[in-house]
């Protein structure tokens, strides 16, 4: 079976979380949007679908399935590609690291959109300066804080141990993220989380990882995007 | 077995969607962190389980696990209490709609805290102004108009069809909780969206629900809540 992912195709945006899962399992997919009238097939399956309609991109198609929601979706992968634990506390474990995560993702986006997600980065500047002072100070130790102390506490490797989970891809990509928006902020704070660290290089050199970051599957990262580097904020 | 939810003793807040739940299950539980000593009990979870430690709470003692995250624990509680359909797409459908709607009700949130959850809402008045006016020009007709086209495309009666699952508990409290913040503006917003008002009354009129909004486990919305009534946002 082939998969379809839709989401927005100029940026990594949430849909990241989903195509890095989807590169180390080595499934087979198509990232929809992005191709020929790719837009307007994504359009069409968010109207189409009376009963039970995505809310928002990502969302994936599988088979008949049509799933939404990150966390959702890299629950469903998980558990058919062994990116998760096979018990169930240890799925309801990794998906509510996952949720924590997303908690994490949503703060940093609002670091440049304090006043909602409608208005310009550029109609909000100033309250921006002030939630990225507050996501520094406070936000970031205590969620990559919390995320050190898990990996720690098992061992250091990978978030459950010695196997790879979908979350430490996302992990992966929160430090990406971070390091591309908050350049100087991030180089002060990485000596706090050395397993993190760790674990992003670990992530990095994963062979179907290494091949997926080289390849033009992999959008840069920009300002449309969650992680956006804006210079008077990384100061 | 007797459940154990260990959340914030003196608000609904994201605890409210647990406690629903099991109120209308039936199930055995306790509200622990409400009992003497009950405090420093959840503070001794939070810092007790080095493997596997909850993030923030809510999160739910069940036999040997701590299930975080309060679409993770309603994801448990729905399959074990027939408050969730019980096929996978099924299953994965209305967690998907749970999560959504955990975006809206962080958004509503942020209506008051727009420069973050640290800093007090009086050192951020203006930006939650701003921010308020967008969430209603913007984000509740995008949110509750999605939900309304998902009950209407379904029967109107619940969001899955005829049987209550645990989404319909939870947008009960989204109605309650724009109501109790925003009076006049839920008011004037409440004929775009009938059928959601007509499962409010729907829930409402359940037996376990209606004897649990008026006992005294039923805790009163104030200002240290997600939904918080600021008589200046409100207009």
């Amino acid at each position: 079976m082939r998969y379809e992912l839709y989401y927005w195709p100029g940026i990594q945006g949430r849909g990241e979380y989903i195509r890095l899962a989807l590169e180390e399992a080595g499934a087979d997919y198509v990232d929809v949007a992005r191709g020929e009238r790719g837009m307007s097939e994504m359009m069409r399956m968010m109207e189409g679908h009376p009963g039970t309609p995505p809310f928002a991109p990502p969302f994936l198609k599988a088979g008949k399935l049509v799933i939404g929601q990150t966390a959702n979706i890299l629950l469903y992968l998980g558990s058919r590609h062994g990116l998760a634990p096979k018990t169930e506390a240890g799925k309801l474990w990794v998906h509510q690291l996952q949720l924590t995560l997303a908690d994490l993702v949503l703060e940093a986006h609002d670091t440049h959109h304090p006043l909602g997600p409608t208005l310009y980065y550029e109609d909000q500047r100033a309250p921006a300066k002030r939630r990225t002072d507050e996501f520094w100070k406070e936000r970031v130790p205590k969620y990559l804080g919390y995320f050190e102390r898990v990996l720690k506490s098992n061992g250091g490797a990978y978030v459950t141990g010695r196997r790879l989970t979908y979350v430490d891809l996302s992990l992966f990509q929160i430090v990406e993220g971070l390091r591309y928006a908050f350049p100087k902020r991030m180089k002060n704070f990485e000596p706090e989380i050395p397993d993190l660290i760790g674990l992003h290089r670990r992530v990095v050199a994963r062979p179907n990882i290494k091949a997926y970051l080289s390849s033009d599957r992999r959008i840069a990262f920009n300002e449309d995007g969650i992680f956006r580097h804006y210079k008077e904020l990384d100061s």
